[in-house]
């Protein structure tokens, strides 16, 4: 189980390479809350997503064989672009698989970022065999995108970077999807603060990391249908013994209650937050009440987002 | 005319009030247009646009007695929201006149931070009349948008700001409207960076500063059809003579290029961004060849879009 020196180590490594994010403040969040909030804005990270950072980490660590190989992920997603990002970046091949019924975004998205797009079908089975067929011909490495010590070390650094800035945490709140950045989180945040306490927040209609927690048991994600859709994923056996030691509660919010929290986001604070990076909001604004005058952090974990619904108002405009 | 010196007092006046705002980076835009990029981001100030500053500053010089009287403005966007609040804060009663066709969310929000809503008939003639009625019935002082003194003082801070924090800028990109922060702007560049351009941004649709400038004569800007509906006003006698003497240049912009950079600024640097906030990124993208290896600093002006075209795709997926 990786320990606050790997995330140490990491943040060092990768320095150079990620963005060191802003913490943002607002004046109305505090007020409606009583508290004192300091929100990591991981959407402002290359690639638009905490991703890159446990792929940076995960890379920088490759050994000259291993870079000369290359490197193959399955996930489609803002893990994908990370991955195609830092390979270009540090001269590695990456190969993505993604299923023939990828959004064309995505898939050009990856592929501009130099990343070599292998199209499957579009069940997990064929992803993961795909993949391993690959790795198997070219001796690829696998970037899981969170079942890896050193992606969960590197996703770890965005809180550590928030409470070196902060110096003190009462509570952390992070979202939990497969579970990478709330063991790397909740590793950093007892490291650095061993009294704070962290709540991973999770969407209700995708509550698999909450029921496995409350039955030491885990529940796999099945086609979970929330609008958060990069927590859809499940916890890994890794993933889920650093949750079960590090991570005081799990709670749930409403598809409402994520929307309400976007709406905040980018109303008022002026940020492109995806739907999964607002459910850390979402988490802190409905335990409020338990944080009076405490010093209270939040991850947003990410902000790729469809604006075609809003830039098709204003091309309409243009054809006026 | 006001100095460096107005600015920096100003600067020290509200310095509680006001936002300190981040100034923004982005690989991306480096890498696209050869120049070190720093963005000073006033769709963070308080109300999402820097019209909070000029106000705050304004209302911090009234004596007692213009206090305990209280302030107007005829102004219905964002300034309006900066007048509302500012008072509030400041315990001073504000009176805003806005026409009856004034939409409704922008009578709510300025309602909202605890102005006092005046409806007058929709003329420019109509807002002006009824303002100096009631300055003439109850004594109130004028809080004009951008013709005054303090009000140009208190918008220099923003790039006061910005030149504080990188200490040296070859070039300033700056929308221009009424003049007001353009006025500011380019006093505190020349001010603190007397070597550095400026460089005026106007919606080609709007160009009325553009004309002004190129024939030495105020030109009324008359209902222009632009996006940026917060440049869509004329220069005073006063914001013209001090763009006379301290902007390089005036340029203009399609209106596609603002929404480009606006897509730039939502899409790749996660910025909710207004149109008329986006038109000195249209600028300095439009001028990067004359800028390679130069320091580059632009001022997005504020954020206050309607997402109701967003949101209203988030409501429908609630509802599915």
């Amino acid at each position: 189980m990786i320990t606050i020196a790997d995330i140490e180590q990491a943040h060092q490594r990768i320095a150079e390479l990620v963005n060191r994010t802003p913490i943002m403040t607002s004046r109305t969040l505090d007020d409606s809350t009583g508290a004192k909030n300091y929100i990591k804005c991981e959407n402002f990270q290359r690639v638009g997503a905490f991703k890159f950072r446990g792929v940076s980490n995960k890379l920088a660590l490759l050994t000259e064989q291993e870079r000369a190989r290359g490197v193959v992920t399955h996930s489609s997603g803002n893990h994908a672009q990370a991955v195609a990002l830092a390979s270009s970046l540090l001269g590695i091949e990456a190969v993505v698989v993604m299923p023939r019924n990828a959004p064309q975004v995505k898939v050009e998205a990856t592929a501009g970022y130099g990343a070599r797009i292998v199209r499957c079908e579009s069940s997990a089975e064929a992803r993961v065999h795909t993949c391993q067929a690959l790795i198997e011909k070219h001796g690829y490495t696998l970037v899981h995108p969170y079942d890896d010590d050193q992606i969960i070390a590197g996703a770890g650094t965005a809180s550590f970077e928030l409470i070196n800035d902060i110096k003190w945490l009462d509570v952390l709140f992070c979202p939990v999807g497969g579970g990478g950045l709330l063991s790397g989180s909740s590793v950093a945040t007892k490291g650095l603060c061993p009294a704070a306490r962290v709540i991973a927040v999770e969407p209700e209609r995708a509550d698999d990391a909450f029921r496995s927690l409350r039955d030491d048991e885990i529940y796999p994600s099945v086609y979970p249908d929330t609008i958060a859709d990069g927590l859809r994923t499940s916890l890994s056996p890794r993933t889920f013994e650093i949750i079960k030691q590090h991570v005081d509660q799990i709670i749930t919010v409403t598809e409402a209650e994520i929307v309400e929290a976007m709406k905040f986001l980018w109303i008022r604070m002026k940020l492109v937050v995806e739907p999964s990076g607002a459910v850390s909001i979402a988490g802190l604004r409905k335990m409020a009440a338990a944080h009076t005058g405490q010093q209270v952090g939040a991850i947003i974990s990410g902000g790729n987002v469809d604006l075609n619904p809003l830039f098709e108002h204003y091309d309409r405009l243009l054809e006026q």
